[in-house]
């Protein structure tokens, strides 16, 4: 039992006041976990294009004043009634989409998309009694996903946290938790790894690269349209480039022609409709798998030749890499601990992840950046 | 040794000498087999909607005269030089799409699209020479699909021949050559299995619902625009059906909501390009598997938001249900022989296979639709 179990908290925490304003570091209040929730030491934090999205909040309805932040990790401080499966001082990582254990796609092996934990971006309170758990002077401030790590202290649904292996540096597993898993199980769980030497196309996001080679693909094939990025990518493990600039033709018959027919595998995360086409389409017959990753605008529609899918070509949706928050990332992160491969490849992420880029753009405080201590 | 072996084989053949015109029994000769090639003695062939299709040659390049008939069994009459796989007197199944064993796709375990023997349905001669076997008073007659199985002799590649179990009744297994594999293998192959209790949607070709009851569903939606059908298609084991025309919005929400969400699996067979989409679109997130097998028309296109793919469901083509015509048919064949839930299930079609409804169309002569001895 920690002393403060059972009373507010109050710490720092970034707030947004408003959509695009740059974010505002201040005192809240941080109520203690109700049912079935988690109230969680936020140690280290990370920045993801989803927060910078929803912090611009352009063609969304707004929901400000609100503390964002979803990739982060912890420790708990204390837990709320009916909580039995995490304890105080548990090392956990937060996570923007959660699993139930008890609804159909819970019960899944195929599906992570619980049907009472799944993401929710416009929601800004807690389940349970529809409340925020964050106020200043009275004032509620929103929920983000479930998470709000940009605080030094947070709640969160206890189907939202993974319990992970005491002895990880959060510092550096923080980032499994968002970005790197979604590429690690859309490569592993979703465009699945081909026996033998295979290749794999990455359409833009490069340090999943790595990911790409962790599931034993030989030529990992990235497609940007601005190559001040391939040297970078190539630190990731990309072997070649190609910009669809350079080519006249649809970038698939470029991609098609220096394969032999088409890679193995593709997987598609810009979430531009054209590159999602195109990632489809540069798959070879027969045996080719596309994963789509990237989200697109509302309007957009996929379009394609029946043919090129009746020649045995596979479209495949992930999100989150498929895997389960509670069930699947402890295993994630003893890969990290574990496998040597993974942590040279991911060593590099933790320092030019999109953290870098958001505080250049967004000028997030310093001390968000690297951890709250 | 055959006594015929090495000798021009006159025979009977039913001839397509214009596109559309009734089929004509004629004395044909049927010239040895070359090098890689096999002379059979059809001894059952039936009728599928492909040959149908290229008989009325709407829309394609018309190629006559020519034979029909892909859907056969028979047994070996002589062998040309290299064959060594089949032996004169070896019960054979010829398929319209071979396997060479040494291509790519042959060497992919995932791939059926055989690159040198892959369905060619404008080549109406025999690969290693261009030219055909079957000539009328010295006019060269067209091959069909490699098969021309309308001829109580044909000659076919030795990679477009399985080799199937002697005791296996050649009236019976005749069909597997062609449209029940294709229905079994888009169930069993592509669509696979659930465990446990499952839901599958097919779009018409009912008669595959008994694929659908062997690869464990429980629940077999039908979805066809003809009410007349339904009769006949519960014996085949569908369950329920919907009609698209007695609803107002698009059947994939009539589906989502009878299923709680959506259908575990979905097989297309009518290749109408809005069954397509609806198909895709009807399968559950998170799990669901929708299969196409229908060939639409060239200028089809193939549209969905890419949220319903994002949201973790699969769309898969097939051929010939995945499955390798030397490689796997035998099994296919063996499993016929043995499991009593697949002759039960596959008796009716027989009779009610598309056979009857051909001669009703096209008035086939009736010594083709049993056998032909
Ligand atoms: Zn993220
Ligand atoms: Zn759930
Ligand atoms: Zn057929
Ligand atoms: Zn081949």
């Amino acid at each position: 039992m920690s002393t403060t179990a059972g009373l507010v908290i109050p710490c720092k925490a970034a707030i947004a006041w408003e959509a695009g304003k740059p974010l505002v570091i201040e005192q809240v209040e941080v109520a203690p976990p109700q049912a079935m929730e988690v109230r969680m030491k936020v140690k280290y934090t990370s920045l993801c294009h989803t927060d910078l999205y929803f912090w611009e909040a352009k063609g969304q309805s707004p929901l400000f004043p609100r503390i964002f932040g979803h990739e982060a990790a912890g420790v708990v401080e204390s837990v709320g009634e009916g909580v039995s499966d995490v304890q105080v001082g548990d090392h956990v990582l937060p996570v923007f989409t959660g699993e139930c254990g008890d609804c159909r796609h819970c019960k899944s092996e195929e599906s992570n998309m619980c049907d009472l934990l799944r993401i929710n971006t416009d929601r800004g309170v807690m389940l349970s009694d529809g409340k925020s758990r964050f106020s200043i002077s009275g004032t509620p401030i929103n929920h983000f996903l479930g998470t709000s790590t940009f605080s030094e202290y947070t709640v969160v649904h206890s189907g939202c946290l993974a319990k992970i292996n005491p002895l990880a540096p959060l510092d550096k597993v923080c980032i499994l938790s968002c970005g790197i898993s979604t590429g690690l199980g859309a490569t592993l769980n979703v465009a699945k790894p081909k026996k033998g030497s295979y290749s794999c196309c990455l359409w833009s996001w490069s340090c999943w690269a790595g990911c790409a080679r962790i599931a034993g693909a030989s030529r990992i094939i990235g497609v940007d349209l601005n190559p001040k990025r391939y040297e970078e990518a190539k630190k990731f493990g990309v072997t070649e480039f190609v910009n669809p600039k350079d080519h006249d033709r649809p970038v698939q018959e470029v991609i098609a022609e220096i394969t032999n027919g088409g890679v193995d595998r593709s997987i598609e995360c810009t979430g531009n409709i054209n590159a999602m086409i195109s990632a489809f389409e540069c798959v070879h017959d027969g045996w080719g798998v596309a994963v789509l990753v990237g989200v697109p605008d509302k309007d957009a529609v996929f379009m394609t030749k029946p043919i090129n899918v009746l020649n045995e070509r596979t479209l495949k949706g992930t999100f989150f890499g498929n895997y389960k928050p509670r069930t699947d990332l402890p295993s994630v992160v003893d890969m990290y601990m574990n496998k040597t491969p993974l942590k040279t490849t991911w060593t590099p992420m933790t320092t030019s992840s999109s953290s870098s880029s958001f505080s250049v753009r967004v000028k997030v405080p310093v001390s968000l950046q690297g951890g709250m201590e």
